[in-house]
């Protein structure tokens, strides 16, 4: 007897081309209606037939946009949206009681457009912070957009700022006898610290998902992917991770004790910690990513804060910019973060080159260490010696280029 | 009948060409050892006739450099000193054990010239981390030292490491019929986070001070001026702050009730806010100084936290390089930093200029802002308008030059 229930080992396959639309149902559109300059794309549509379960984690800015309150107040009250609006160029932030007038009326115009609710259109803004959206451009490019299904790849484009190429993925897992698709496109920040040219990131599924599952899931995934690239020391007022799900309720939703609940996180990890990393990759003027993997901490709370102090120290960022494997400032940087430190067990690793061994500098080591450094990914690995606790960040290095985008007049 | 000890008006007065040597009993001399290239002096010996009461502050890093260690020791067990030397270019620091043999061998080799206890010499070291400090060399410089008045520029010019130009002060204080001397010399740091180009700061007095009431003085001092150019967000092995009061007991110890006691502290914290802005200002590639000032917080500790939160914001560093009042960035930025907020009360000022009001951009103001921003401290006030808290903080621009600086090959 064949017994269809049968648990085959689950498999993971990343769709060729994929964009935010390959999940059934979902339909993009992207425009440029001049909140750029220069015709780029700037506004961006994304619906799905069905309702969609809707999951998110928000920035931790107490200053928060006005377009992001509105998801905020929606999803709070709902759960649930049909369709997302994103403009780029423009955060609709800090502009006063209008920006949340403005971001009203374009969930309106989206709804007459959609024949939805306000309530169902969710909306996005990144950008400029403390200038007032054109109004009458975007009205007009609402107009416009027509949905379709093949333009997952304008959307992406769309919601970028001073991202120098679009970030998108998609997957299909098979799992327990069903097919799940799963895509995740995000955009880039200025350096690692998303602060003005905000962070987004937005994740669709044709699963149809239990709400306590997925917000428990995300948080976790979203811990240990997007958090890891720096992102809440200098959170931007509109940082958003969204995952929008319209799978039919019927089928049977994923939840805790669903045969495909790890391989459907496990899935949503790989899609968050790709775009995280092309994220950190893609930093304002940066040439190469950092990887700092923290082994052997007293637990991973601690490993999380060194990881994470390593990818975001300016010194460190520049070291790498310059090829120069300093131990010195390495060690130094974990000096500022760990509670106690004892350098005598401490040993680090650039690429596969020990430089600092349980206290002592392995100078010998300098020049192979250099070579270490040219590689498009330079990982740094810490050593403590301690206890169990791991964990892995990712930033980029710190360039002239930098400071040349972000020096440049934006009023 | 003349009363001798009539109050009068305390003063304080700025020695012109001041140095460390001002106050009485103090010598100094400095030379080039070898340790920095291109002949630059390195090796500085700072000298009292009497013992010195110490009181001192030290990095809040877990690395400590090995001079640093010997430093505290000597300063927990004697709380004095005869003599302080200090070698720039090598932090020796995360060396090993060879570390603190290397200083007890310095220490020894000072005592022996001085005819004094290796546990009344002070060490410090600032410079490249991770490397061993080349001893030949400074046991040989030391043989050479001979001891003046008037060498105290010299020892300002010898403690440096990628400073511009040395940082001094001597102040004369007047109160109660007594006249007290002051003097200060800093070095100043990679950029504000001084992590490697360490920060050190010395204090010299022919003062007579209570123990007590100075450390607390001292930390007091510290915690408003050399606490606020972000020295512990990236605190560097080596970073302190090391006062010697070489007076005479018997003529009286300035303590808590003592009639100059504040005259003296507002002394102190001349000189520590002079040379905290001087360090701040002579970042590495700096164009311009930052000082933000926070009124209206719901207390210090919050105005303090925005105060640095501010001045450490590479976005807010690389707009203050770009000339550009950019209130986003500033609005943004107090957002990733209070407990709470309520854009609605806060008001932002770049110099004279309101470029923020109540939660509203005053966008007409956007050009006499960027008239403001040329000047050479660029100064930025952030009302909370909420109760009384306030603070003031220093920093730098970022600039290309910064990292081409960092960025270049160490080891």
């Amino acid at each position: 007897m064949i017994n269809k229930n049968k648990i085959t080992k689950p498999t993971i396959t990343i769709i060729k081309n994929g964009t935010i639309t390959t999940p059934a149902g979902f339909y993009a559109e992207a425009i440029a209606s001049g909140i750029k300059q220069k015709n780029k794309l700037d506004l961006a549509l994304l619906y799905s037939n069905n309702t969609c379960l809707v999951s998110a984690k928000f920035t931790q800015n107490k200053l928060n946009g006005e377009s992001l309150k509105w998801t905020k107040k929606i999803i709070k009250k709902n759960n649930s949206c049909k369709a997302l609006l994103v403009n780029s160029g423009n955060a609709n932030t800090a502009v006063g009681a209008i920006g949340l007038t403005h971001a009203k009326d374009i969930a309106k115009d989206i709804s007459k457009k959609l024949k939805i609710k306000p309530q169902e259109v969710a909306l996005a803004s990144t950008g400029v912070i403390g200038i007032e959206l054109p109004m009458n451009k975007i009205k007009k490019g609402i107009e416009k957009i027509e949905l379709g299904k093949k333009s997952g790849q304008k959307f992406s484009e769309a919601i970028l700022t001073t991202d120098t190429h679009s970030k998108q993925i998609a997957i299909e897992i098979k799992s327990n006898n069903a097919v799940y698709k799963i895509a995740g496109t995000a955009k880039g920040a200025g350096m690692i610290h998303p602060n003005l040219a905000t962070m987004l990131a937005f994740i669709t599924t044709d699963a149809s998902l239990d709400k306590k599952w997925i917000d428990k899931t995300l948080a976790e995934v979203v811990n240990q992917t997007f958090n890891m690239i720096d992102i809440d020391m200098d959170t931007s007022p509109c940082d958003m991770v969204m995952l929008m799900a319209n799978g039919d309720d019927s089928v049977g939703k994923i939840d805790s004790i669903h045969p495909s609940a790890q391989i459907f996180k496990d899935g949503i990890y790989l899609i968050c910690e790709f775009l995280a990393k092309e994220i950190a990759r893609d930093g304002e003027g940066a040439t190469r990513l950092i990887e700092a993997k923290i082994l052997g901490a007293k637990n991973n709370a601690i490993a999380k804060k060194v990881a994470r102090s390593i990818i975001s120290s300016l010194l460190i960022k520049t070291m790498v910019k310059g090829k120069d494997p300093n131990w010195g400032r390495i060690i130094s940087t974990i000096g500022n973060t760990t509670p106690k430190m004892n350098e005598k067990k401490i040993t680090i690793h650039i690429g596969k080159i020990k430089v600092y061994d349980k206290g002592v500098p392995i100078s010998a080591n300098a020049p192979s260490a250099i070579q270490e450094m040219s590689n498009e990914c330079v990982l740094i690995t810490i050593n403590f010696d301690e206890k169990q606790g791991t964990a892995t960040a990712w930033g980029c290095d710190l360039t002239e280029e930098y400071v040349k985008i972000n020096s440049e007049m934006t009023t």
